[in-house]
């Protein structure tokens, strides 16, 4: 994407080359493997980790991949997931809106 | 947040931010209405839009709101509507590896 992006074009491509920097990283298939996404989510996302309510919801999405039969995460999975955290972040910010009203 | 965050972890912020930009536009509830997600993708996402493939995908997603009953879009739903164009992305991205190997 050439420069001129908006803030929030910006912040849809960091996540979508963000998927590819893991599934990508040995050059097999456009999937991450459990252990990938656990990397991902272990290097990327330690600040939003360190609050309680989100480390629970990466921990069930994490256990949940468990379920699943080919343990490969698509991109649209990965969007899935990496949605649920923002969910958590969301409803904490709606939160504070409220507060301030 | 604090500072100190992973670009995936800012990234993910300005998505949420920007949900709350337009659905709060009003003080009233925690959703968007058309007017407000059309106001959205106009001002934020003109650089994705010039891109054929993507157009073709929002403009899909805009129509398919007029199925929606209460024409209220919720942060799910907006997530998923994002995810859409960025899985467009993520297509020419693939292609773009696939080509290099």
């Amino acid at each position: 994407m050439a420069s001129g992006c908006s803030e929030l074009e910006s912040a849809i491509e960091v996540l979508v080359r963000n998927f590819y920097v893991y599934a990508k990283r040995k050059g097999k298939d456009d999937k991450m493997n459990k252990k990938e996404f656990l990397k991902m989510v272990t290097q990327e996302m330690q600040h939003v980790l360190t609050n309680t309510q989100n480390k629970e919801a990466a921990n069930k999405l994490i256990h949940s991949l468990d379920a699943d039969g080919d343990e490969k995460i698509s991109f649209d999975e990965y969007w899935t997931l990496i949605g649920e955290i923002a969910k958590k972040l969301s409803l904490q910010m709606a939160m504070q809106c409220q507060e301030r009203q």
